[in-house]
């Protein structure tokens, strides 16, 4: 792995946030879009980072109508005391993100389970962040959505007509463990990414990962036409979930989201996200055994459950918080030169002040 | 496949609550546990139908202590207008969970979403057949549970400290498709039942299913110590999902559950349940493409995902629908004559009526 470079956060907030200003976004969409790369940086979350933001909004968002700049949430009306539905507008994805988790947080305070369903939205890009921030405050967080393309196969099929569809669970592990355990991963087996690195580098794909223009599983990335579903049907009914989700919320059909040119007038192509806040109180049977409470009860469980020979597992999360805590320790973010190098090239048509880099890390193996 | 004979479900029911009756369950328990194990036939969950439920409760339940028949189900007191925590005091894990699930609906009505967390619980069988019914009257339905004895080893560990752990999902689809999607799975890539099938077969598992006594992965269903979760760190996120909640609501060490014997003084040996259903429209934006409603919505998302060349995959839940077709299409439930030979031993032990099969059903390729 290349060396990595720290830049202090706040410099990074800086050029990020101009960049967002200067496609029309108001000072509070930049700031929630610059937190959300930050955060992304800070725990090694290299997919979903600023430049890959700004590139997405460039290619999808606000440059194209995917996205757009200053619109207004609005609030569906609905009967039910516990939940809420929104109309996103278009809003920066980030922006609507962040703020659906603080309200599925204010309903899990009185109601115990608190759901904000988004329609009309676009792309949050790392659903882990969101869940995160509310399992470090002591929730149990959980979203999904659907990704802007379809690119999975259904288990069976022959034509891509799912998203890649993640699903981020957060849990409030920080007293036990250290860190919040944080589950946030794509349905599909690899991502598109990682197809186009392998073929850069001249790699064969694991087998079930993907599958050829007829539909044929193939392992060479060259010959990729489609991905496929992980863990076979189990994760094929994951990835079909958020479909479900999308469809009672306000999505259409999957093979025009994202591809607003070849969907015919009165369809719909904007993705759906999904928000869930649970207050662990409120489902504390408050009867542990050995009169723990309810975080020494957690603590023990994972203590056994990563006991018996089983002391060299990951966690999920785990590897999040490990980058968090070399980012911390090195007091800013970590990005490589080549990465640093279009953070100022991007400073220098924006006219704003470039990245230096603070200190050098040590190579991480 | 072998002939399957049909009995009729109030014969089959009046049997199996007999037998409920014998081991001093309540009259409401028995209906409970006849119910979903006639449910579990009518579906064709070989592996959870009544012989399997009676079996089951004799080895862990009320012959050692595991369920306590007549138990009450105690509302622990809880300050959440969306929420109910229940301590089952191990009654029948049937009764428990169908209550649970209309509880969440009663919630779900009110609130958008509902919840219910169970403490002291004994093994609930068919997930499925709950969140189905959910599904069925038209909500969104989800439980999870721990599996009472940890048979499965977390990614990358050697020692099985997690329980099969299924999750189980239902969505109102009768419109859209004529059946609810259930997904609804273990997240072992197969069950320990399946090992032992593999076994008399003298055939190999697939890879990534077990582990032997030294947590080196094998194929061979002689040397199976312990089971892997399946789809590697996701299948395992998904398994270890469980644990959390169980630790939150009340369970205590994985390698303790279901294992009393070797439970020292004041720990906990019991499961936990999580239940939770949404109302539809607490997630419906209202505004669908060309002129939608909801259901209509959801239907052409559906015809979009399975068109294209995937009209012959499966979706989950299809095999169950279709299992459901035949046996009312027959008139009543579907056995094998081996099982109805067992039934009728049950029969004969209780003094009650034996099954008469009522026709004889076609082969079923």
């Amino acid at each position: 792995m290349s060396d990595f470079l720290t830049v202090s956060r706040s410099a990074h907030d800086r050029l990020v946030e101009a960049a967002y200003r200067s496609r029309g976004y108001t000072a509070d969409e930049a700031g929630e879009g610059a937190k959300l790369a930050a955060e992304a940086a800070r725990h090694g979350i290299r997919t979903h980072h600023a430049l890959k933001a700004l590139h997405l909004d460039h290619l999808l968002g606000s440059a194209v109508g995917g996205c757009t700049p200053g619109a207004e949430i609005e609030v569906v009306k609905s009967r039910f005391a516990g939940s809420e539905i929104w109309n996103a507008n278009r809003k920066l994805g980030q922006s609507v993100a962040y703020r659906a988790i603080e309200r599925c947080i204010e309903l899990a305070d009185k109601y115990g389970i608190g759901q904000v369903s988004v329609d009309n939205a676009f792309h949050y890009l790392w659903g882990g962040g969101y869940v995160m921030e509310a399992a470090e405050r002591g929730y149990i967080a959980y979203t999904n959505c659907t990704s802007s393309l379809a690119e999975v196969v259904p288990f069976g099929g022959k034509y891509p007509t799912l998203g890649t569809n993640p699903h981020s669970w957060g849990f409030p592990t920080t007293a036990a463990l250290g860190f919040p355990i944080v589950s946030d991963w794509a349905t599909s087996t690899v991502a598109m990414g990682r197809v186009q690195a392998l073929k850069r580098e001249g790699k064969m794909l694991p087998p079930g990962a993907a599958v050829d223009k007829d539909g044929k599983p193939t392992l060479d990335p060259n010959e990729v036409a489609a991905l496929l579903p992980f863990g076979a049907h189990k994760g094929y009914a994951m990835c079909l979930i958020n479909e479900l989700y999308a469809g009672m919320i306000g999505g259409s059909l999957p093979t025009l989201r994202g591809r607003p040119t070849i969907a015919p007038k009165g369809e719909k192509t904007t993705t759906a996200f999904y928000f869930q806040v649970i207050h662990p109180d409120a489902i504390s049977g408050n009867a542990f055994a050995e009169g723990r409470d309810q975080m020494e009860n957690l603590a023990e469980v994972l203590k056994d459950v990563f006991g018996h020979g089983n002391e060299d597992c990951i966690l999920p999360g785990q590897f999040e918080a490990e980058a968090r805590k070399r980012s911390d320790e090195a007091g800013g973010l970590h990005f490589t030169a080549a990465e640093l190098a279009e953070f100022n090239e991007l400073a220098a048509e924006l006219g704003v002040a470039a990245l230096e880099p603070i200190a050098a890390l040590e190579p991480i193996a």
